[in-house]
């Protein structure tokens, strides 16, 4: 097919060039029209319609259908996910009409909804406008919609809630939000457009499903007080299709228990729980050897499960995740299709040698697009600002800048930060 | 310092140039002496007689000091052990005179020894001649000095020992050994020098230490008749020191629990226990939720410690290590040295992330000697030659391939295979 012949009239988009745009553009327009099983006339057809709205304009628009086959292949691409094998059912919501921070608020409150579907997890994307022009940019400042707040330790109170989200809720405390200082404060969706000063909006309780831990054997376990949310909306990273680059487009899966059991509520970063649930279970903690560590987080992984069951709200284990992960990899060998992986992130953080994932020599990460891309962080330079201002030293640089990094897989993360 | 200029006069060593040779003969001699802290004399001394060597004869010998600091070195190097704390308590045992079979076997029986000490393993290595000249090469077909067989199913008998040992199992009976059939037949010791035919050397009943495994809280335990032997002695890699390759330099550490209890009886291609473990524990396998492989895996590790302590045996649990490696880390960084290290070999198998290896974004591979190489499998072109004359179908490639690519750390390897 031939490539759109050098347009000076139209130099740039962003920072990329014309050309390089409709190659990208052309690229996905095949692989995707090729999958949707169109005719090679109607995939020529739509590339001269490309070419010549970004010939006009220096951008394009993609349609409906391109959107979500787009943004499930993006799924599909994700090399850190290990819950890929459901990525054709991915629901897509269109948002690009959207332009105030309420209306971004109002479709996210949507999202929130249709995902948590009573419990009954959907894997939902919302995808916003892919503002072109810089002043129009939706920014979502929260790493997941929903997430629990962290209040680091001052000299009349130890630390409390979640040590990850310490610098964001900072941000949101500077915007006029209050929490409770507790260990399970929801914390307020944040957005931005262009160089406006962000807003926040509390998220309804109604709006929050939330599951408290008990344990099927341990009948003390509720006293440890432990709870999470019921599904993760990864939405600081950006879309790209196509060659356009959508940088507000949360989407979520459900969870696998690893990530709220081993993680969230295990890792000595986040909530760091293992030794108050050994000491429930009367382990010995003055060795290493008693493993008190690994049974720990056996059983809270395992309250994880059951309490989640209990409730009704979807969640899988990773066992089951793992031989999903293979069936994925049959099903797009199949299809002539090759899987891009990382090992590292694939790897269940419990176990990880009792599943196939971790002996499989195959796994390689490749470039594949549509794709999601993490992208700098939307507080860390208005942190910066709003605590100089204030007259208090400047959050550490690596406390915000690890943050894009931490984050992985759109659907069952790594680490859930 | 001033290289060696380009001498015609003898030309090659094995593949390697003389002037590869000496410049990396020149690289070791300025690293190993500097860290013990010679003088510049000394370095330029030792050099000016090493490149006269070369000159004379294409090759160099290493002092006994060359050596052990050398082969010490490569522990430290080996980007795949967590056990490196210890590197510089490496025993070196100089054996570069053993010429035949029989003395090569000798100095084995005398490192297996050595090595076990009676229970308070001793990191070892054993160095032999390196061989220039092919007909002299001493090679040692073991994986590791002991190892139990593996024998396929039969048409009347299901499959028996370690599968990783299959391959190697039908060399040593082509050569005239008999095991038992059972899950425990300790190997024995295969050696080849040359082009000559491998001979094959019991070892002693006496000289190989074994735990059968006991639980400190189910008193049914032993019922399962799981047992393991000692000290992990890796026997086919290649030390390399200055440019010199030691074809036969088998080494030990002590065992990390998980090697035993995660890897070699749970992994589904090893020993596969862990139905069996959870059928004794009396828990639900008909679904993935109950965690029965975790809780499994957890008991097994457990006996482990707990049985090697119990017999007086070496042993580090995966938490110790971790936490080891670490001191190593910043051992290293105080002595202004970097460690190399790969992510997906030094994280345990068991609960990986809740160890700080996990968390660590600074491990990378780096490119340093004197090391520890893999080389390609003594025995599979015997064993292919062999099935031909005896008119059975060549064992696959990739089963025999596949050998030196698991193997792994030095010490406590991931998979130890």
């Amino acid at each position: 097919m031939a490539r759109l012949a050098k347009d000076q009239g139209v130099s740039r988009v962003g920072n990329k060039s014309i050309e390089e745009l409709t190659a990208q553009a052309e690229a996905f327009i095949e692989l995707c029209y090729t999958e949707l099983e169109k005719s090679e006339a109607e995939i020529e057809q739509r590339i001269l319609e490309i070419r010549s709205e970004i010939h006009a304009s220096g951008t394009y628009h993609h349609t409906q259908e391109e959107l979500v086959h787009g943004a499930r292949m993006a799924w599909r691409h994700n090399s850190r996910c290990i819950g890929r094998l459901f990525w054709h059912t991915l629901e897509v919501l269109d948002a690009r009409e959207a332009k105030t921070e309420e209306q971004v608020a109002e479709e996210l409150l949507q999202h929130l909804k249709q995902a948590n579907n009573g419990g009954r997890i959907r894997p939902v994307i919302t995808v916003f406008h892919s503002g072109e022009d810089a002043a129009q940019r939706i920014r979502i400042w929260n790493h997941q919609l929903v997430r629990y707040a962290g209040y680091p330790e001052t000299a009349n109170k130890s630390r409390s809630g979640d040590p990850v989200s310490d610098a964001f809720t900072r941000v949101c405390q500077q915007l006029g939000w209050q929490g409770t200082g507790g260990d399970f404060d929801v914390l307020p969706l944040v957005i931005s457009i262009g160089d406006g000063q962000p807003r926040w909006f509390p998220i309804p309780r109604h709006l929050v499903q939330e599951v408290p831990l008990s344990h099927p054997e341990i009948s003390r376990f509720p006293e440890l007080q432990l709870r999470w949310y019921s599904v993760p909306i990864v939405s600081d990273m950006q879309l790209e299709i196509g060659g356009i680059s959508y940088s507000a487009a949360p989407f979520n899966g459900w969870y696998m228990e690893t990530e709220i059991g081993s993680r969230n509520l295990g890792d000595t970063g986040r909530y760091n729980r293992l030794p108050a649930v050994a000491d429930l279970l009367g382990l010995d903690r003055s060795t290493n050897t008693s493993l008190w560590k690994d049974r720990a987080l056996l059983e809270l992984n395992r309250a994880v499960l059951y309490s989640f069951k209990q409730a009704g709200v979807s969640i899988v284990d990773h066992h089951t995740a793992a031989d999903q992960f293979v069936r994925f990899q049959q099903q797009e060998e199949e299809r002539g299709r090759q899987v891009s992986g990382r090992w590292s992130w694939l790897i269940p953080p419990m176990s990880p040698s009792a599943t196939p994932i971790w002996h499989d020599r195959t796994i390689k990460e490749l470039d594949l697009s549509p794709r999601f891309l993490y992208q700098k962080s939307a507080y860390a330079g208005w942190l910066k600002e709003t605590d100089q201002q204030q007259g208090r030293d400047g959050v550490e640089k690596s406390e915000i800048d690890m943050q894009p990094v931490e984050m992985a897989c759109p659907f069952h993360h790594k680490t859930d930060t």
